[in-house]
């Protein structure tokens, strides 16, 4: 048996907690980290003052000790962060599940607060860039143009789609479906706004191939995630969350977003890495997942994720999308909140938190008959991936 | 029994190395950490392609997927980031030891590397703040000339000194000691200059009552730290230096090195914190340890922290420390390195190297009969703790 399934089992989501997503939050980041744990908590019935561990991003900016002074936490005992933006969502929860399986934590929240709309926009490319590795390694890159995420990706976009004869409408129908989700989700930015396909297929380029409509929105926001023991979950007012699989990594020749001198540009090897693991410490397959929430910064990276994962083999992932099993009654109904695309841009966190409701059985867009859900996380930088299941 | 125990004995230290230490390395801080961590992993005769994770601090600018790149590393499952500067140390073994347990690694590589002396001196105070929570919070501290982490903590000094009828003479006998055990250690960059106390009486003040000699020096340099499984390091070269017990933590009204409003500000609630969970996961107390290497960035924290610890009564460290208990042939031989008064400031890195060394049976100042050795990490912010131990 492989090592990694250790962890299987061991940790639960007890509490989630958000604040409302929109364009311009009007308080601090700070404010919003505040408020999405003071959620997650009282959704878990888990008083501040027992939060002993504390799990977020390198790249927020909502100090762990001034969440526990504004909290009124007490001694904490583990802290982790998480490099490289959207790919540490799902590793969160991973580092949150191994302090509580080892007995150095016993209620971890992982939290992401930002005004990424309103306030500074890391994706703005060369802006606030210092001369670090990470700075000197897009040096390569931006002179000919490679300034922003939508740039980087639009460069794996065209040779992926041009290997598989996939279209621009095909990449809009991932657009269409995440906002039909949307459309019926209250707490969804784009709540009752859904679109159609000739709307994306007139909305703008971006960087082509990538319109508009095949990027995600920016958005201010803040969720928490409130991981502990499945033993003390069970005393708690929701049904837990088991965390079935939690991994992450990446793959060899990794880069930040612009992995181009990989043998290929159509796949994602950093989302290979952690599938594998996934499934095996699950000890599942496709076959045993119900809903997926897959990272969806892009529309392109939702494809990809699809075959790296086995939903589907390499190229045909398209196909499976116009079929609409990612939609209400498909095989797969996928980013159920409607996604980056159609609820909010919280970096993959509110993707956790949707899955959590899916197995709790109260997601507004609930799918039937649900016991294990995939979440994946930002992709093109080291990522992560979990499996949530009912408690059985 | 308290679940923190779970994680002892779990993991173990197979292997350490080191660049040269320096004020002015004269190359990029990458190249250093990749050096560091070639080092390591040729001390423990461990390919690079078998390493499957990396941890390091927030505060580092080297990172995974670039040296993972110039070390031809594979696939890696695992990264973390500890936040808040030199309390981190420990806590990066702390988070490969809990990847390790859980079977989400198998070969963990801590690293930290930088020009700090020639640098980028992060602890310059007001430079290059920006205004995010960790910068505004010393927005409150600054306009009163609390610039620097010298006057962070002389704030602390004046009182402990104050409270405890400690004398400069007091302080300058910590800085002698470890002064002492550098000038016969090779490897340190006051090898062979050790100082008097009249040395220490005449140096300037940098903020009273710290004098130039209160404080550890600049550095350039890099450390790094192999972590395995116990199983795996029996098979290497080295001895394992075994992991008994790893814990990080803060206490509650914790400020980044100005918590200035709690009760008492003679004391360090966060190595409180840690002590008490280093204590519980060995199942063993300051009776138990041979030798200490105590995070050593000003003087008098050297003195809190042995109280913290429990080596000596509330007060009285620095009658221990007088009566030469810290020197060659006391009670309690520490930093026996040199600490970052006399090897290097290596963010307390340098110091968990040194008891490897000990534990191995290989330092050049080697204590005899030793079992286990007590790391500390920075104070004043989160901070962190290891006992490692001969395998028995």
């Amino acid at each position: 048996m492989s090592r990694t399934r250790e962890l299987s089992g061991k940790a639960a989501i007890a509490g989630i907690g958000a604040t409302e997503f929109s364009k311009n939050s009007g308080r601090t980041e700070l404010q919003l980290a505040a408020e999405a744990v003071r959620a997650a908590l009282a959704d878990a019935q888990i008083d501040p003052a027992d939060v002993d561990g504390l799990v977020t991003f390198t790249m927020d900016n909502n100090p762990e000790i001034d969440l526990a002074i504004m909290l009124r936490m007490g001694a904490v005992q583990f802290t982790s962060r998480v490099h490289y933006g959207g790919g540490a969502s799902c590793a969160t929860v991973h580092h949150a599940a191994m302090a509580v399986a080892t007995g150095q934590a016993d209620v971890v929240v992982c939290y992401r607060a930002f005004n990424e709309a309103s306030g500074r926009r890391y994706g703005s490319g060369s802006k606030g860039w210092t001369p670090t590795p990470e700075g000197v390694s897009f040096g390569q890159y931006m002179p000919f143009g490679f300034m922003t995420p939508a740039a980087w990706v639009a460069m794996y976009a065209r040779r992926y789609m041009h290997e598989y004869g996939v279209g621009s409408e095909d990449l809009g129908r991932v657009s269409v479906g995440a906002r039909e989700w949307a459309a019926t989700n209250p707490a969804a930015y784009f709540f009752e706004r859904p679109i159609t396909l000739e709307d994306h297929q007139a909305s703008r380029w971006i960087v082509e191939p990538l319109r508009l409509l095949d990027c995600c929105m920016d958005s201010d926001g803040g969720v928490a995630i409130v991981v502990t023991t499945p033993e003390r979950a069970r005393d708690l007012p929701h049904p837990p969350a088991i965390v079935t699989a939690a991994a992450e990594g990446f793959g060899a020749g990794q880069e930040h977003m612009t992995s181009y001198y990989r043998p290929s540009i159509t796949d994602l090897p950093e989302t290979a890495v952690v599938a594998r693991q996934v499934w095996e410490q699950a000890g599942m397959g496709p076959e045993d997942i119900q809903v997926a929430n897959i990272y969806d910064p892009f529309s392109p990276f939702v494809l990809i994720q699809l075959e790296e994962y086995g939903f589907v083999k390499r190229g045909e992932a398209h196909h499976f999308v116009n079929d609409g099993h990612l939609r209400r009654g498909g095989d797969l109904p996928t980013n159920t909140n409607g996604g980056q695309f159609g609820e909010a841009y919280i970096h993959g966190m509110n993707g956790i938190a949707e899955a959590v409701r899916q197995v709790r059985g109260t997601s507004v867009n609930q799918v039937d008959d649900v016991t294990n859900v995939l979440v994946t996380a930002g992709v093109g930088v080291p990522t992560s991936g979990l499996i949530l299941s009912k408690d059985t």
